[in-house]
């Protein structure tokens, strides 16, 4: 880690370009945030099919490339990283196999060291990806205060996955067996989290599970909502949250059910439901745990409509995207 | 355009920033094609929340920056705007008013010229931000062939609008009028295509209808789909619809119901219902003219089931996002 940053800091990027799929793409959206607001990085998500489809690839010279991909096969986003390398640009792969391609197309390694993901749906290797990000921009950074906060994530995980709260997540998610629609909101730091919880409900459960921002929902989106429209709200202490609660008032006044992930008691006592976050999580950090509640909601989820969410149906673990 | 795109050549930027809310970040997603394919720009949608919520703007003074808003008037917009004159890079505003607040912030103004836009959900705005974005790129460009296909777009609009199309629509429409969840798949150039269809059936049928790209749903949200799954699958000729017949195949494996935009035969020949495009348009200039039947697809939805899409309900023309 501490010779990707001095190499990193050397090189001087303008920007960063990151590659990736599905869950890994979700870990680029906290990329934007965490470099963004650490370290004056602005982030694009890569275009796959400018490189695959249309053979057309951008200017990357001065730009830091980061490929993200658990399985390090995905030949997309191989092709960002092998792209960026012949324009002279640095290039980064994070990734849990050592020996795959991306890591072999790389300058670069950080491996992400989760051990065999088994699920199909991918959990640990998406907080690996968020944690290695994290410390990253720590490393890039200056301010030790943020090396020592990293401390506190581990700790704060395994009490997000204490047993009380699996056993309230399960009988929570029973209510909403019949629900086949669901907004998963989220803002800020925690705009990644949203879409992160919404695609394992989308994988596991079968409902149809949108992501939205606030100001996003607000600018449109919001004329769906209706009476008992379920809705997940992602809303950890921050700064992202300060102002809340005219946004529940929101929801509420449309009728919404609303399913909040929170450290905060003024939020879970007003909402209809509640899933208690650990507390005392930077905000800069807080997308590590508040994730885990998420995926064991949609794990409730999908048993309490009856399906096995080991085996999603019609799903590999290692898709090719031309 | 001519001084826009001199203006531009000179700065040379290394890659381009867009901030937009709603449909115009479904513009600025047309412009990491246009702008990537034809002018090897790499296109970061902003995050504005770095500039309003966190006070941590990113590094922006070698990049173009392009703030679109219909109004001018979005606060987070203009920000973005501010920040990348102030930092010294090149900033450029797509706004249907001269005299609004982006405009004044940008050193260069491309006015969109559509007159006022009466209906509450965007729709000639937004036709009219992917052509001046098409026209910028051709004129950044070097081939007179493309400022000649150009021309090709007013007569194919024209010609999505005709009355045997507005009726066949309606008449489609009927058969969804109880559907509430639809997907819409669009890649390529056309991926804003499908992220700007299903903005407007939520902001005018209240359906929930998420948008994705092919690859992005084989991997993993394939699992939702079950039988009579509602697809509008946006397919007009080109590169990205090359290989889309295993794509159907793998749709209609599921049961979907596929609605299909295309001006091709034998896409039409096999989904369930087809929407057919005008004939002749290339690739990079088809989102302009497959947005408009989907327009129509949105209001027809709405108008079977009932609902009044210039009042949609709990939504208003400018957002004040912080």
């Amino acid at each position: 880690m501490r010779e990707a940053a001095a190499r990193i800091r050397m090189f001087d990027p303008e920007w960063v370009v990151i590659a990736g799929r599905g869950t890994s793409d979700n870990a680029a959206r906290y990329a934007q945030y965490v470099l963004g607001a650490f370290n004056q990085l602005s982030v694009a998500l890569a275009v796959p099919s400018l490189f695959t489809l249309y053979g057309a690839p951008p200017r990357m010279g001065r730009a830091l490339t980061i490929g993200i991909s658990q399985s390090g096969q995905s030949p997309d986003v191989v092709a960002v990283i092998e792209e960026g390398h012949r324009q002279g640009g640095l290039t980064l792969a994070i990734t849990n196999e050592l020996d795959s391609p991306l890591a072999k197309a790389a300058d670069m390694t950080l491996l992400l060291a989760s051990g065999a993901e088994h699920a199909v749906a991918a959990t640990k290797t998406y907080t690996n990806q968020l944690l290695l990000l994290a410390m990253l921009s720590a490393e890039l950074g200056t301010d030790p205060a943020r090396r020592a906060e990293l401390e506190l994530v581990p700790h704060a995980v395994e009490s997000a996955l204490g047993a009380a709260g699996v056993a309230a997540i399960g009988e929570l998610a029973m209510h909403y067996m019949n629900a086949g629609r669901f907004l998963v909101l989220g803002r800020g730091f925690n705009y990644c989290t949203a879409f992160e919880i919404a695609l394992k409900m989308k994988e596991t459960s079968y409902v149809l599970a949108e992501p939205f921002s606030p100001a996003d929902l607000l600018h449109g989106p919001i004329a769906m909502l209706e009476y008992g429209f379920p809705v997940v709200l992602v809303a950890p202490s921050g700064k992202a949250t300060e102002d809340v609660h005219p946004f529940i008032d929101a929801l509420e006044g449309r009728g919404a059910r609303v399913i909040a992930l929170s450290d905060r008691d003024d939020v879970l006592k007003r909402t209809s439901s509640g899933i208690r976050l650990p507390a005392g999580v930077p905000e800069w950090l807080s997308p590590i745990v508040s994730v885990v509640p998420g995926q064991l909601w949609a794990r409730s989820l999908a048993m309490a409509k009856g399906i096995d969410s080991d085996r999603p149906r019609g799903l590999s673990k290692v898709t090719r995207t031309r």
